[in-house]
């Protein structure tokens, strides 16, 4: 038999916001492969007696190195077993699954992508915080925080002019980042949220300005992961309470 | 009983793109309102006596007007009735969502927000192009073709700027966007894909660059809706076939 590599996004953390695809591959899988990110429920699905294998930590200390996921990935398929790579948020939204993607094929081995509900969009959404808004925003962008820091390749000037920025894992950065951006002419009145744990049973967020947030945030002592909005459209969240994301 | 409103994403187009969650409120929903894009297959999960109510199309002719489908929403839940929001993609990325959340809580009618897998990133990434890629993209943007023509408010310089650019509904205001992101100096080979009919599967991808994708796209005679890519990572796509979407 010929194996197969899917790469499945796993959603942004409440194990319903998998796509049924996502769920379907991972109840057949011979083999799991999964990020931290990826929370334990959603590995209950998995078959009884499939392999299941922790690649690491993201965005923190220990994780496995890149080439030895490949290798892992390669080898599991060759040996004609049906893998199933997880993945916190989408594959494709720096999930690395373009690396993972081009390192099967170069090695002839199968590959199928199976999109997910990224938690650029999701987390906010959680909060209330809508990305676009036909009054506020018409259109958005999504870096990650750990392109924030020093020797970051990221265009500030063009940032600072966007609409909505959406900043994943921004935490750690979001002194950087609010630095920059102000730097670049963005109005320190511009609201601002961090989603912490966004979708999540501890979800928490904070709501400031950019001149307030990166206090509010330290101040709040909140969780990874995290993800920043910066936009008008932040002002959605407070004219109400919303409910979502909760089963 | 206490009626309620679900607004839950669809999905890109592939009906198992669907997340668990809002296949489960779809399938106990009493009341389905739902866009043209969203695809046929998936109400027939629906109840056999639920109410469907189509809204019209999207980025097309005819269409319901937005306050009489808000009352239509607060007019069922009002009634006690399960209502569940159907919307192609995600509902906060161009979906109208946040006008609709506002609407029902003025209202004073309970809503909640599914999220779900936007074409953004789906129709990109059922084409094999990731979004974000560590070599050759670190962030992208988003943003409707539905504001690309005259009076545009986009901000085209910061729009040239970002790694990758994604364009929703891209397909008739093709020449403007190719026009006024060469005019702020993107460079003319930077690479291009338009996805139609993304993850369906009729899906069709026409690959070029900034100057060529245009005449490629409209000799291609392609099909709504299209999603536009424009930067490095559509290079990732031709470096090999994927399969990825069909089931």
């Amino acid at each position: 038999t010929l194996g197969v590599v899917h790469l499945v996004g796993a959603g942004p953390g409440d194990a319903e916001l998998i796509t049924m695809r996502g769920l379907r591959l991972l109840r057949s899988a011979d083999v799991v492969v999964y990020d931290q990110l990826v929370g334990a429920e959603l590995l209950t699905y998995a078959r009884p007696d499939a392999r299941l294998v922790c690649v690491g930590k993201h965005g923190h200390g220990a994780f496995t190195p890149q080439q030895d996921i490949d290798a892992l990935l390669i080898a599991e398929a060759r040996a004609g077993r049906r893998v199933v790579r997880l993945k916190g948020g989408d594959p494709f939204v720096f999930g690395r699954g373009g690396e993972e993607m081009a390192a099967l094929r170069a090695a002839g081995v199968r590959c199928e992508v199976v999109p997910g509900v990224s938690s650029a969009v999701a987390a906010p959404a959680a909060a209330g915080i809508p990305l676009t808004h036909r009054a506020l925003a018409s259109g958005f962008a999504v870096v990650t925080g750990h392109e924030c820091g020093e020797g970051t390749r990221l265009d500030w000037s063009a940032l600072a002019r966007v609409p909505t920025l959406v900043v994943l894992m921004g935490l750690r950065a979001l002194p950087n980042i609010v630095g920059r951006l102000a730097a670049h002419g963005l109005d320190l009145d511009t609201p601002a949220a961090v989603v912490s744990r966004g979708t999540l049973p501890d979800q928490r967020v904070v709501t400031g300005t950019l001149a307030t947030i990166a206090d509010l945030a330290a101040a709040a002592d909140l969780a990874q992961p995290a993800t920043l909005v910066i936009g008008e459209v932040v002002r959605l969240r407070d004219a109400g309470r919303l409910t979502t994301g909760q089963r």
